[in-house]
C-alpha cells in the first residue's frame, strides 16, 4: 500500500476498434511490460480506480487482470495490490517483441529475415545437405509440354471420382473420423493387394501393403528404415534423382550401377560393392532411358539380396503403361527369400493431388514400418483412401487404366511419329514402347544442357539426359540427350511443341 | 535345326478360365522356366507347329513368344529358332517362386514369413530403435471412453464440409490434379497464417507456412532437419511420448526437463544441458499435466535459445481449447531472433482422419524445409486442402470451433463434476481449463499402472501418468495418477464411465 502506483496512462481504449475493451486492456498492458515501459515491481492501480479512469465495467479490468495475472505478467499479493512481475529479467524482455495486434499489415517485413543466414551447424547433418540442393527435377506449378512424370490429367473421371466422394461422405460415421491405422485403411490396402496380385504378379497379404504419401515418401521410408549413415546403396546410374536425392541426402553412401539397353547391370553393379544395404532399381521400365529389365538379370539381383542379406526396392512407377504389350510383372512376385520392397504410386495413375502411393514390404519388415508410419507419419487422408478404394473395387480404376493406356499411346504415338519426321536426324528415340516419358540421345556433340536451356527459353520443358547421372560420374560417361514427357501435352500440342524443338535443337 | 525341340505338352489351355488364351500360354511356359522344367538351352516348336498343337491362332501363340522373349525368358536366333534362355543359372532359378495365377488364394501363407526373422543387423539405426518399440500409445480404432487426445467428431458439421467438398469438386481443373507445391496449397497456407495471427499471436507470412500430415510429422520433419544422431534435445518429463520417441529413436538424445505446476522447469532443463540443439515444449497446456507456461518462462526459453543458437518447438496442440478465458498467445509471437518452429495440427479442431498439420518456421529455415518435403515427402491431398481453405476462409472453422469449445467446455465440466461427486476422496485433478482430456493425482500408493490394466478389463480407457516419463526417470520421481480424455465421450457415458472408474479405483 505504501508503494506508488502507476498511472497506466498509456492505455487508449476505443469502443469502435474490433477488439473487446477487455482485449485493448490486456494487450496494452501486457505490450508495455515487454517493451519495459512498465518496470518489473511496479504496482498497478486498484481495479475501482482504473474501472473509474477508463470509464469501463469493472468486470472487464477484473478480467483484464486476472488474465495477465495466469499468464504470469502481473502477481497479486492478497492484501496489497497487483503488480508487474519481477522474474522476468531485464535481459530477458529485451530478447522479446511486442505482440502484433490484430488486422496488423500480413505482409510485413520480418525483422529476424535479414538479420538471420542459416549455418549448416544449427542443422542436422541431413538439414545440412538439404541447404544446398541441386533444384533441376522441382516440380513445376502446371505441367506443360515437355514435363516428364505428369500423366493426363485432363482424362480423368472428375464426376465418376466426385460421385464416389459424395457417397462417401454420405456413409461416413463419426468413427470414420478419428486417427485410423497407421498404415492406412484396410479396404485401402485390401484393394491394392488384390489389383497388384491380377495384374502385376506382386504376391502380398493386405497387411504387408503400407499406404504413404507417395513414391517419394515410400523410397524416403525404406532408406530410413534401412540405410544407415555410410551403408552403400546401388543405385542405377542414370537414375530417378528425386529418389536417389532422397538416399543419399538422408544417408546412404551411392555406388552407381552402370546402365545399358537392358536396365541396370546387376552384375556390374554388385561386384563394385558385394556389401551394399539395399539396391534400388526400375526393372519395368529404367528411369529415365526406358529399357526393360530382363528376367536373367532380375534373378540375379534376387540371388544376390538372398545371399547377402541385402534389400532390392523396386520402384514400379509407371509400369501399368506399356503400349502395344501386356505390363511385364513385377520382381516382387519372383521373390522367394523375402527381399523385395516394392514401391507404386497412384500419382500417374489416378492423379498426383491425390498424394497416394503404397509400399510392400515383406512380412518381416511389416511392423517396423507400421511403428515408423505411426511415429513419423501418417498416410494421408483416411477418407481419400476410402473413395480410392470403392473406386477401385467397383471397377472405375481398371476401366479408367485402359482408357488412359490408349490416350497415352496415342500421344506417345504422335510424339514419336513428331521426332521421326521432324527430327530424325538429330536425335534417336531409344526405350522400350512404355510409360510417360521418353527418352532420345542426341547425334551432335553440343551440350544437353544447354539444349534444354535453350528451350526453356522458347517456352519448351525438357530435361537433360546427362543430369540424371550421379555428379560424381566423368562427363565422358554420360549419354547426352533429351528426356521429354508426352502423357501430359494433347497431340496437337505434341506437333506444335515438337516444331519448337526442332527450331532449337541442331 | 539339328536340335529336336521339346513339345510343351504340360501347357493346357481352357477357353472358359478368365485370362486370356494369350495369357495362359505366356504364364505356362514362363512357370516351367522358373520351376526348371523347361531347361535352359531347349529349343521350342515352331509357332506354326504350336498353332496346330493348341488348335489357337498363330496371332495368339507369336505375341506370347514374343513377350517371353522381351522378358529375357526364351531367345531367338534368325534361321534356327526359338530357345530357352541360358543366361539364367540353375542356382539363380532355385531362388526363385513360381508366379501365383490370378485368383489363387489371397491369404495363402507366405512361405517367406516363418523362415525370416529380421535381426537388427539388415535394418538401420532407425529400424533397429523402431523393432522394439513401446506401444502404450498405440491409437485404437474407435475412441471409447476416456480416450486422451480424441475430439468430439460426432459434432462435425459433415453436411458443411462435404458441401464444401461438392463445390470444389466441380470448380476443380486439370491443373489442380498435378503435384501442386510441396510446402502445399497457398490458399491454404494463406488462410492459416491469417488465422493464427489473429487467434493464436503467431507472427508469420505465408510461405513460413508447411503443410504436412499432422503433429506427429511435423515433429519428425523438425527433428530429422535441425537434430544429428547424439545431439541432445531438451523435452519436457512427464511429456507427450509420441512426440519424445518419434525425436529419441530418429536421433537425439533425450535430456528431460523437469516439469511443475507452471510448466517445464526452463532454468533447470537449460542448466542440465546448455547445449541442447533443440527443447520441445507444450506451453499452452503441458501435455499430460495441463499446466500453462508464465510469461517469464517463455521469456527465459527465449533467451536461452537466442544465445545458444538453439531452436524451440512449440507443439500448440490443442491450444484452442480453453474454457473460461481465451486461448493465450503463443511463443512464437514472443521470438524476436527467429528461434521457435511452431507446430498444429487440424486433428483436434477440424478432425483427425483429414491428416492435415502446419509447421510455421523461421524465415532462414523455408528453404531447408521445402527441400525435405519435396524429397522426402508430400502434404497429403492438395484437394483436401483446398477444401480446408475454404472451410477456414467462408467463416465454418471460427464457427465450428466456437461450437466445439461449448461441447468440450460442458462434458469437461460433467467429468469434474462426476469426479468431484464419485472420485474426490481417490482423484484429485490437476491442471488449467483447457484442451481435451485432464490428469488426476491418485490419493493411493497404489501403481497407476495397475489401475489402468484393471480399468482396461472393465471397459473403460485411461493411461497411467506414470507412463509419460522418460524410462530414465526413477519410479519414486515420477506423479502417479491418471489420465482421461473426456472430449470424445457424450456427458451421459461420462457419467457411466466414471461410475466405473469409481468401482475399480481405490
Amino acid at each position: 500500500m505504501g508503494m506508488p502506483s502507476t498511472e497506466l496512462e498509456f492505455v487508449r481504449l476505443d469502443g469502435r476498434r474490433r477488439e473487446a475493451l477487455f482485449q485493448q486492456i490486456y494487450e496494452s498492458i501486457r505490450q508495455s511490460i515487454l517493451a519495459g515501459k512498465l518496470k518489473p515491481g511496479v504496482r498497478l492501480p486498484s481495479s475501482r480506480d482504473l474501472t473509474q479512469q477508463w470509464g469501463v465495467s469493472r468486470t472487464t479490468v477484473v478480467a483484464a487482470i486476472d488474465r495477465l495475472v495466469a499468464e504470469g505478467y502481473l502477481h497479486s499479493v492478497r492484501g496489497s495490490g497487483t503488480f508487474v512481475s519481477d522474474e522476468m529479467s531485464e535481459e530477458c524482455l529485451c530478447a522479446s517483441v511486442p505482440w502484433t495486434p490484430p488486422g496488423a499489415n500480413e505482409s510485413q517485413d520480418n525483422p529476424a529475415e535479414s538479420r538471420n543466414v542459416l549455418r549448416t551447424s544449427e542443422v542436422s547433418d541431413f538439414g545440412a545437405e538439404l541447404m544446398s540442393i541441386d533444384k533441376v527435377n522441382a516440380d513445376t506449378a502446371a505441367p506443360e509440354a515437355f514435363c516428364p512424370g505428369e500423366p493426363a490429367t485432363d482424362a480423368f473421371p472428375m464426376d465418376v471420382w466426385s460421385k464416389i466422394v459424395r457417397g462417401v461422405w454420405k456413409r461416413v460415421r463419426p468413427v470414420d473420423l478419428t486417427y485410423g491405422e497407421p498404415a492406412g485403411q484396410l479396404p485401402l490396402r485390401r484393394s491394392i493387394a488384390s489389383y497388384l496380385q491380377r495384374h502385376r504378379g506382386v504376391r502380398c497379404e493386405p497387411r504387408q501393403v503400407m499406404i504413404v504419401g507417395g513414391t517419394q515418401q515410400g523410397v524416403d521410408l525404406v532408406s530410413r528404415l534401412l540405410v544407415s549413415p555410410g551403408d552403400r546403396v546401388l543405385f542405377e546410374n542414370p537414375g530417378y534423382v528425386s529418389a536417389r536425392d532422397a538416399i543419399e541426402k538422408a544417408a546412404g553412401r551411392i555406388v552407381c550401377m552402370p546402365v545399358d539397353e537392358h536396365g541396370a547391370c546387376v552384375s556390374a553393379g554388385t561386384a563394385l560393392t558385394p556389401q551394399a544395404k539395399l539396391a534400388y532399381v526400375t526393372p519395368s521400365h529404367q528411369y529415365p532411358i526406358g529399357a526393360t529389365m530382363p528376367i536373367e538379370r532380375r534373378l540375379e539381383l534376387l540371388a544376390w539380396a538372398s545371399d547377402s542379406k541385402a534389400w532390392i526396392l523396386e520402384d514400379d512407377y509407371d509400369s501399368e503403361y506399356r503400349y502395344g504389350q501386356q505390363p511385364i510383372p513385377a520382381m516382387q512376385g519372383l521373390d522367394a527369400s523375402g527381399r523385395v520392397i516394392y514401391v507404386g504410386s497412384f500419382s500417374k495413375v489416378v492423379f498426383p493431388a491425390l498424394g497416394l502411393g503404397y509400399v510392400i514390404v515383406p512380412p518381416q519388415l511389416v511392423e517396423v514400418f507400421e511403428n515408423a508410419l505411426r511415429l513419423a507419419s501418417r498416410p494421408g487422408s483416411q477418407i481419400d483412401q476410402l473413395v480410392l478404394s470403392e473406386f477401385i473395387r467397383e471397377g472405375h480404376f481398371g476401366r479408367h487404366l485402359r482408357r488412359m493406356r490408349r490416350i497415352h499411346a496415342q500421344r506417345r504415338l504422335a510424339f514419336v511419329e513428331g521426332v521421326r519426321s521432324l527430327l530424325s536426324d538429330r536425335l534417336t528415340i531409344i526405350g522400350s514402347q512404355a510409360g510417360l516419358h521418353c527418352a532420345a540421345l542426341l547425334k551432335s556433340k553440343k551440350s544437353d544442357v544447354r539444349i534444354v536451356r535453350e528451350l526453356g527459353q522458347a517456352g519448351i520443358t525438357a530435361r537433360a539426359l546427362s543430369e540424371y547421372y550421379h555428379p560424381s560420374t566423368p562427363t565422358k560417361d554420360r549419354l547426352k540427350g533429351l528426356v521429354f514427357g508426352f502423357a501430359c501435352v494433347a497431340p496437337a500440342q505434341i506437333k506444335k511443341g515438337l516444331a519448337k524443338v526442332a527450331e532449337v535443337v541442331c
